[in-house]
């Protein structure tokens, strides 16, 4: 199972990172060697504004305007658990969290507005990890229009860096939950599959040069945050974001909408194709069922309202009498699997 | 210096917490024997709800009903930096970290609607601590009439514990900020000075019968949120929310609005006599002029327009030809420190 090679590799490095507090953490500037104030002096003008951000980070809270109905959502990573200093920069990290976060606003058919993001480190973490960490950051919010309304500072012992972003987003219709699928539906995603977990394999066999692209998508997803908007006025009936794998998240698609979804392989072989040369075709097909952090978008729309730039790779029916809802691979059960926090970590 | 003397307390204790892993890390179900939906299943029915939450926990993304304006910020508490094991229940810890993004909201003028909380822990960490944090997490909210808007969950290494807030807000009139604050203004204070500083020595020093409602702000500080929107409509011109001790506080807001705001120790005499009994007139002064977490609400009215609640207790006026803007207490200058992430933790 992919997310368990993964977790061991995390795992192991994990330790090593703990003990031997990596680049990151050796070079440079320590964040001991400057006050909260000289810290957040070297920060906040790197930061993007917009023209909706009515008071802007370093007074109690910042005041974003925007329409009747906000969307929030927040996800965090921890070194060593989501990220290893040695296959990704300050910018990587930065430029990740954020997309993660702004494909849960698209998801529910949203546009992310702003977001708040929290360091938890150890002191000697460099200010240069930082400052790259914010580039990355930033970089990620202006290319999606989006602000930094705030963050906080805090310290934490040996070894731990953790980033927590949470994402605010406008919402101009209806939600798009994952509960809306319906018999009749078809299984649409858009963008790639397979790529950020066939580029943390490449990562972990020390194999970079075989896929390039697929190393790039891992440390960098790239989530198409348009077409979830796109999805819902086109009448998507329910729409979730890939990051933990097509058939688990496909599985909570169908679950959450009381349906069998069932995916098309013959739909799925170009993505398999494209990773079968640096990775064999048993392991693609892998990537391309269950690798996480994709973060494309996954949603069901009515027959013949698929719009541009969403492709079909399913369909949705009725449980049959007796079956339970769920997720199916040309009408056969599949086991599917995923990461789990506290069970694996 | 009261946060120098906390920070060593803090710092002691929090190296025995990693070693040993406290009760909190030793007794009843750790979190690794669950997985993450049999978690979140024990998590979320305990959460509130809201009218205004349209899309409640469990989607990609929460949405929430609100006006044109959101008001956001976020705050973040570690074990071993900002409490310890053997001091504050896990509902002690929720209640605190929800009070005091709150009390944020508030000191913008707006009244809270929704919290995103993200748990990130050891998997050693006890379930029965965790449910008794969301219980006194969701006891502060529902205090409140504040949604839980949704979350994330992730494990750290041996010894972490790590929560983190985000609050939202509404904001139907104009947000105070500290820039505010005009010459011939009043300063005045909503709620109590130095209790909660007064708590975390008694703590320290296994002295707490001495003044049990000290201890007790300290691991619940029981910010005035009413008197936030309250203190907008009636005018004020600029506030805060007392985080760090009114010198430090009452000095941002000065040098935010380029002014000198004059303390009256006469009006502050009854606070550190409330004091004294536990702790003797000179820590009781010290508490009542540095001590952090206490977070009432500090705010500057034109004269004549403090509103209910609010005691005045100094007064604004420009700096003096060659002066610094700053805080001054009775008309002379006095040294003021505070907490500082990296460079104390």
């Amino acid at each position: 199972m992919p997310n368990t090679e993964r977790l061991e590799g995390l795992e192991r490095a994990e330790r090593l990172d703990r003990v031997e507090r990596g680049p990151m953490m050796t070079g440079g500037t320590p964040l001991r060697s400057l006050d909260e104030d000289e810290l957040l002096a070297r920060i906040l003008p790197g930061f993007p504004v917009s023209d909706d951000l009515v008071v802007a980070p370093g007074d109690d809270a910042a005041v974003l305007r925007t329409t009747g109905r906000v969307i929030a959502t927040t996800d965090t990573v921890v070194l060593g658990r989501d990220w290893l200093d040695a296959w990704s920069s300050g910018a990587d990290i930065g430029h990740k969290v954020v997309a993660q976060n702004l494909a849960d606003v698209a998801a529910m058919g949203g546009r992310p507005t702003g977001v708040l993001v929290t360091l938890v480190a150890d002191p000697e973490l460099s200010l240069e990890w930082v400052l790259d960490h914010v580039r990355g950051l930033s970089e990620a919010c202006l290319e999606a229009g989006v602000a930094v309304l705030g963050g906080d500072l805090s310290s934490a012992p040996a070894g731990v860096v953790m980033v927590s972003v949470t994402a605010l987003g406008r919402l101009d219709g209806e939600p798009v939950l994952r509960s809306g699928a319906r018999p009749g539906d078809v299984l649409a995603v858009h963008g790639t599959l397979g790529l950020a977990d066939a580029g943390l394999r490449l990562l972990r066999a020390d194999a970079v040069e075989r896929l390039p692209v697929a190393v790039e998508r891992q440390r960098r997803p790239q989530p198409p945050l348009a077409a979830g908007p796109e999805a819902a006025a086109a009448g998507a009936t329910a729409m979730l974001d890939l990051s933990d794998g097509l058939l688990r998240d496909g599985g909570r698609l169908a679950h959450a909408s009381h349906v069998v979804v069932d995916l098309d392989p013959g739909a799925l072989a170009g993505d398999v194709d494209a990773l079968t040369g640096a990775l064999g075709a048993e392991v693609a097909l892998d990537c391309v069922l269950a690798g996480g952090e994709e973060h494309s978008l996954l949603a069901t729309f009515p027959a013949g309202s698929v719009t541009d730039g969403w492709r079909v790779i399913g369909s949705v029916r009725a449980p049959a009498e007796g079956e339970a809802d769920g997720i199916v691979v040309a009408g056969r059960a599949v086991a599917h699997t995923g990461w789990d926090h506290f069970r694996n970590g």
